[in-house]
């Protein structure tokens, strides 16, 4: 079933795919674990690389009924295994389907539908597989391709280990400044080595991380703009906020207008050090209170979340847009697909003299990376923005054998565009669409990367 | 045009339709009139069988600037009946069109197009054939190869001639609770034997009557969550509200705030009843004041209403979740499309060990319920939540007639299966595609009521 | 590329076609320069013509890098036009990719792709085209078969010159209204010879006005309902608001119910004297202050609001629906897409007795303006409302090349008929669809003219 020309439905669309399916890999926004990548671990166990690492297994085993024992709880790896395998026929049309079967294939070399009764002997073969190889972290990396993948860190997480690496460079994830603990505040002195006091300080703190982020390849950074998000104007009273978050804490919205505070002066240390700035909008993160208590935040049963208000959003952008840097490049990721039309032409309600996709359209995100939601980004990118500056796919995951995603995307983008050209909406000129494919699937988010780099 | 092969674009949909076409049907939310199932109601005119019952229907010809007084008013039988065929050839592209083609078909025969040239003859041959044939409420619903319907039914209502009914069970309308009239007290005292005096005894006098519906094989209740819905936290004033509902009324936050807390009340004895809880969301029933003083609140003028509040529903599943019994099982019948994805990947929010399809996201309702808004819902499905666990289609409609809506569903579901067959979107193994549509199309209505009837 | 058959990608479409490519254009909404029309403008410089009219390349040449200097900056026009054309080939997939070339190919009969390489010597040929030939605004409209032409008008501006024309009639841009300024009040007292000191003087300026107006041939009139819309029920403050507008201006939220007051004043006039209210719905104006400060409020940056607030909207309808005149015919431009389904269904919530269509919603709007969104608004209106109601395709332009759109949208549609009547969507009856097409493209629209004209 996954073949040679698995999802791609013309003769254009196989033709095109052709340009796509050897290029390298730049994977850059995901949460590959740090101390895999660090200690290049070696993997052993199936259950381990294929199920246990992605939190999208574990929501669909709840939705089919597998009790919470198999899913997180105290069963065998080998009794887990079986009961995922058990509910894979019925993820019929979800992309969990495709992506497991791609998965298997990939590194296993297993082609078949895995279900109740061949599940034991898939297992097998699987571990049998990893005890006759060696599959570590940097294997499996060459395996698919990858030249870039770019894990996210926290400022005050320790990237030493990554200072010669080509093929790893950190991703900012960078929520963690917009609502400091205490705890929070230690470790940044400590790896900042500065005392921090007020608010002055906590910048100055950030500013040398961001340095030393930037010394380390760093070029991307992201925030999540949750459900509820609000923008505030400075009421010039933060200095004070930050007084009173390091003593008592601060009520709803207080902590808000202190983020957008922070969020403000972030957006503008991007524009100078010309990180890009990931916005992820929409989630839903507060679902279920027995989920969360039972597996933690990232469980894999957040929601998407209200349209995002635009106005709000538009001014976030307006005021770093009009600060002394302006706007650093913005890459908008859309959790709730009714979004799309208004995200896709906000990029152009900004510009910068001279460059080219300042903001942008992210790929499918989350719940939304899958044929339909891959189809409906590039459909909105393409009509009501500018398709050819778009920074291309990236895996978001906390599994190693999701870049089989970044395959799953060129064959739906050469196939859409394949049935584009069949209907003329799209010219014909091969040239130009093999300049497009290469670029959305590789050369955007090199040029990215190229450009940031050189800056250092 | 409504021949064999209507709608089935491909040999796999017409292959796949096989397995669909014969099911009994399992109708488990309308509302067909309590009346006209209680008598078996012979029907001996085409215009009150085909046009009176059916709203959607008075929309249309309003829309294509019919006079009132041939929709609702005083013009004869005859007259009413031409100027619905004379409009039915403008409504090309909306779903009346065919629904309304299959209907004549089914029950009478009648392969023509309407329109004003042969509304008459056809007015003359319908109305012959139901002199000729008794053509009753249970020869209509044997035509129809309908197993079970549930009619929506007031927790005030008589259902004991449902008793041993093995065709119609109660559908609970519950949205008379959450707003008591001084009114409905007394039927609801009278009915369930019990005086109300404050809320304490309303809620009992409510859970006598779940037991009673239960007793008479009701499983499903629902409610509508109309444009506007907010969830608000239990403030202790509920008792309080309660008195001074009977007293003088409330204004409409303490009305909203009291309708939260008796639809927490009513989850929570779903979910130890196992009914399970429908919830119709986003309708906007407020709009033209004349057609409302006119024709009455369901006379087919409500709009669809803004995007749902995430946030109120998301807090509305959780207490649920968090209580006693847990969530019951839940269905979100989504108006505004918007909302699709939304409340698809709600279904992975919340769990109850062991039970598939806890939440999942009802058919294409109302103004949705066309091959557009069915396939968006089918695609919304598959791609965000489980498509597997969908069960199933439903009328929601007031006419005998809409029976045919199944087949036009089913016809519309193996279509799409076909079609993603072709596009490699689904795998293609035959038995699992049976499967599949045998449990969509009735198999999983089927396994809800039978386990749940089990329990009496 | 842009031969006969583009976009037609069936043979039944390419059937359709033939019906729809030869009827004249009625443009009922655009923003056509008065005085170029007044003066019947001889254009003699292509880039004047092709790109600095339209805000929508200036746009698009932002996004794609091109420094502002080339875009209305003081660059030469040959260095401008060089410009748009290197950025063309990057807009694959967006709209102006082939509005561009349906543009220079009507006027100019070119057919090559421009880029880079070919810009100077399109440049040429283009100019010498228009020295060698007498391009004027009323041969281009012959050459567009452009029967009626409706810019947008103040109430405030002379149209004595469109008295006679039967080309071109007002289309009243009433916004002006809402919100007053001194300066348009001493405008309209001049032209309405009225002195106006309070509300009740304001009124009866603009009654007089709008009789005017009327008599000079207006049919439509338009207003935006901008992303944050509110309504506000009447609280007879509005006499004294009008005075401190007058005096010292209005807070935000006493503007907005002045505006409301003064949007169901004119909704009566409309009513009273049968003109077309067009609500533009959903546009974010207010995004770069940057933008907004270097090239004016409609230099191509504005975006797509939050979805609009339905039941403000509502209220609006119904409270102009329950006045003595009753609603007035409203077309509603949706520019968020996600409000596709709520305005289609809203167009079945009010009714006039023996008036069909009394709401529709609009042609897909500026940003909307494309295939997909074409396709969208075709596919809500179908399913959701009535197809045949619709009263077709406007430009909503500023440049005179636009109607080349009335082409594109009228293969769009052709496409899109034939590809439903494949899937047994339509039914397949040739005169059916003649009569739907002819309509849409031209006879509903043109009856909307004429009934109302023939008041006068």
């Amino acid at each position: 079933m996954i073949d040679k020309v698995f999802l791609l439905n013309s003769s254009t669309a196989k033709k095109l795919y052709r340009f796509a399916k050897n290029l390298p890999i730049i994977d850059y926004h995901n949460h590959l674990s740090l101390n895999e990548i660090k200690t290049n671990k070696r993997f052993t166990d199936v259950y381990e690389l294929w199920v246990e690492a992605d939190p999208y297994k574990h929501r669909a085993m709840r939705m089919c009924g597998v009790s919470e024992r198999y899913i997180t709880g105290d069963a065998s790896h080998e009794e887990k295994f079986v009961k995922w395998c058990e509910v894979i026929p019925l993820l019929i049309g979800n992309p969990l389907y495709f992506w497991s079967l791609m998965e298997l294939k990939t590194i296993f070399g297993v082609s078949q539908l895995p279900d109740r009764e061949n599940a034991l002997d898939i297992y097998r073969l699987c571990n049998k597989y990893l005890a006759d190889n060696i599959i570590t972290v940097n294997k499996m990396l060459d395996d698919f391709n990858v030249e870039l993948a770019c894990p996210c860190v926290s400022i005050t997480d320790d990237i030493s280990f990554l200072e010669n690496s080509s093929r790893f460079s950190p991703s900012l994830r960078a929520d963690d400044m917009l609502n400091p603990t205490k705890d929070f505040i230690k470790k940044l002195e400590k790896c900042s080595q500065t005392s921090i006091k007020d608010l002055k300080a906590f910048k100055c703190a950030i500013s040398k991380r961001l340095d030393y982020f930037q010394e380390h390849g760093c070029v991307f950074a992201d925030h999540a703009i949750d459900n509820g998000f609000r923008f505030f104007d400075d009421d010039g009273l933060n200095d004070q906020r930050f007084v009173s978050l390091m003593e008592n804490g601060l009520d709803k919205e207080n902590k808000e207008k202190f983020s957008i505070h922070i969020l403000l002066y972030l957006g503008q240390e991007y524009a100078k050090r010309r990180f890009v700035m990931q916005l992820h909008i929409g989630a839903e993160r507060y679902t279920s209170t027995s989920l969360r208590n039972m597996v933690g935040p990232a469980g894999g049963f957040a929601g998407i979340g209200n349209s995002v208000d635009i106005c709000s959003l538009v001014k976030l952008l307006d005021t770093l847009d009009f600060s002394e840097n302006g706007l650093p490049k913005t890459v908008l990721f859309t959790l709730n697909p009714a979004d799309n039309a208004s995200m896709s032409v906000l990029s152009g309600s900004f510009s910068k003299d001279g460059v080219n996709g300042l903001i942008t359209q992210g790929p499918a995100w989350w719940w939304c990376d899958h044929k339909t939601g891959i189809e409906e980004m590039l459909e909105a990118t393409a009509a009501y923005s500018v398709l050819s500056n778009f920074i291309g796919m990236t895996t978001d995951s906390r599994s190693f054998l999701s870049f089989v995603r970044h395959d799953y995307f060129r064959r739906i983008l050469c196939n859409w565009l394949g049935d584009k050209v069949k209907k003329s909406e799209l010219p014909c000129y091969e040239k130009q669409l093999k300049n497009l494919i290469m670029n959305l699937c590789y050369g955007n988010a090199k040029a990215e990367v190229k450009s940031r780099r050189l800056l250092k």
